[in-house]
């Protein structure tokens, strides 16, 4: 066994070393204070600078304006699928939703249940391997926004260029966040789940243009209202304390190796490699079109299961964990987000090569 | 400046010293399997196993009946104010609150903006300086349940028996989970935020009978239904790891102490010292009534704010930290919860009485 296997798993997904060992400093004595991370009272000076710290430096990477508040809040995207039209659309209203996947199909599930979605789009019928260019859908003029999920994890599908419409756009970002600059002008609200590319399982970031704070219904119970967390710095009540702190250290790693743009250029990098095996080799097959190539999951099929099968097996005995695609489409999936090694995808391969030809 | 401080913070609060030297190896390499605790996925066999492991410890710490559920959820107490309601009540049902504290006011809000409260005591009027005896209130004939927080932290009161009623109990038991045994059975849930007595900020432990799972309308999303968690063991979405993690390894130094009997013992010991000390001296004044005195949270004043500011400050210096009361009724507060060492209490006994001679 290697120091440290590469951690193809979807999420909770690999990190920075470097910030797995400042965190096991800090939870035990941090900054040498005689007091471990995960003891500190949320309203000590030294954690609320921990949450500003976090806040801003999400802010820097991802050019963020003032009028937006940047939250830390819990219970993951599923619970944004709920929040989202509990606190833009409310009964009687309308979001529009693109269906590229499992992931959008529950977000309309639950705007289902407290309004009413619109599915302007569906890529189900083809095991959801595309996802849709501007001019494939229409959007419901009545709809209050244009919901869709970036980059969709289990099928390695991801929008190459973020959709372009009239509404305000609301995107589940969760998987592909932080990998590639992008303008949030036209968003109305973007979350994400931060166990893949920004930090561990336990908080979401959600940030929301200002203005849409106060649509929210009384009838909405407290904790389920962005404005409640927006007017206490995400301080209403005590927040994932430790998921914070450490969304601030891969911020402030990912900042030190350049930013985002500097980030893109490196999952680009892996990205291609990765695609070019699979497309110079017959032995494996590609499952998202190649119009919708996600630079984060990258989903291949072999010949047969039993190959699949043999291939994750014999991947894990060389250090290269967590490479099973999702039950729903089988295959293999190699998540190689933001902290994913370049090296990993290089042994990732020549271990497809020597396995291609050996079976 | 000490190795270790003395963390009288209310929460989060003090951990086993060895729960977090754990921590900090099992976060860069977990088992020495070349990856660390917070990058594993949570469906992998040892993140499993890892959940599995800390719902038997609590199962035989609290000695919980197999027809309870135990659920690991996000959101702290504050979700479960909502949720409660949302699932053992609904609109035009009725819950009946005993009003002890800001948080129990807080549950009540939340319980009628989804259902009905009745509120069958108030201490507010004293300053919830007391918890009521079981004949000091009527419970509505029509509540389904009979709703309490056993301790509450900002005014250092607790309930010295569980309320004996007819209905079935529903209890916020955030701040003295696992602090002295109880009998579960007549209890329908039972719900702690991590972050006092069982681990860090980041998870709340659901203890909830499964006969009442059903009880919940479809009109409500699916991450607010108990069922829906229920019936994933807690992994219908990436739950917080890192959180039920900590959770077990707490767990597990409590059993290794002797469990909860041997705890509440020594949580005894710890509290007589230090009222004791506040009842021997005229120059501190207990703020809760002797018959709800919590075991938890001791609240006391001085003779002035400016003597209690002196008081903080000067604690501070010696290691003595976290002792400013709630701003909402000031003073001093010294939290002491399980894994608070008792040698914390006669340090702060001896500053006490040096602080009133010299005052």
């Amino acid at each position: 066994m290697p120091d440290r296997v590469y951690n193809f798993s979807p999420g909770p997904a690999t990190l920075p070393v470097e910030v797995l060992q400042q965190a096991a400093i800090d939870i035990v004595n941090y900054n040498n204070k005689g007091i471990g991370l995960i003891e500190m009272s949320h309203r000590s000076k030294d954690f609320m600078a921990i949450t500003v710290e976090a806040e801003n430096l999400i802010r820097e990477l991802l050019n963020v304006p003032q009028n937006y508040q940047v939250l830390f809040l819990q219970g993951g995207a599923s619970t944004q699928f709920a929040m989202v039209p509990m606190n833009l659309l409310g009964p009687g209203k309308k979001g529009s939703y693109l269906n590229t996947g499992v992931w959008a199909k529950k977000a309309i599930k639950e705007a289902n249940i407290v309004a009413s979605a619109q599915v302007a789009y569906s890529s189900e019928g083809s095991k959801y391997d595309h996802v849709p260019a501007d001019g494939d859908y229409t959007v419901d003029p009545a709809a209050e926004y244009l919901y869709f999920v970036s980059n969709n994890t289990i099928y390695g599908t991801q929008f190459h260029t973020m959709p372009k419409s009239d509404k305000m756009l609301v995107c589940d970002m969760s998987s592909d966040i932080m990998s590639r600059p992008f303008d949030i002008t036209p968003f109305g609200l973007v979350f994400a789940g931060a166990q893949k590319n920004i930090g561990p399982a336990g908080a979401t970031l959600v940030i929301v243009r200002e203005d849409l704070l106060d649509r929210v219904a009384e009838t909405v119970p407290t904790m389920f209202r962005y404005k409640t967390h927006a007017e206490k710095g995400s301080m209403f009540n005590t927040p994932p304390c430790f998921a914070i702190y450490t969304i601030g250290l891969v911020c402030k790693w990912l900042k030190k190796i350049g930013g985002v743009p500097a980030i893109e250029k490196i999952n680009r990098e892996k990205a291609a490699i990765l695609y070019e095996a699979i497309d110079s080799m017959d032995f494996y097959r590609g499952h998202a079109r190649k119009d919708s190539r996600s630079l984060m999951n990258v989903t291949f099929n072999l010949p047969t299961p039993e190959l699949e099968a043999r291939f994750v097996q014999e991947g894990a005995k060389r250090g290269l964990d967590g490479l099973k695609g999702h039950r729903s489409i089988g295959g293999i999936r190699a998540s190689i987000y933001n902290a994913f090694p370049k090296q990993g995808v290089i042994d990732l391969v020549a271990f497809m090569k020597e396995f291609a030809k050996s079976a």
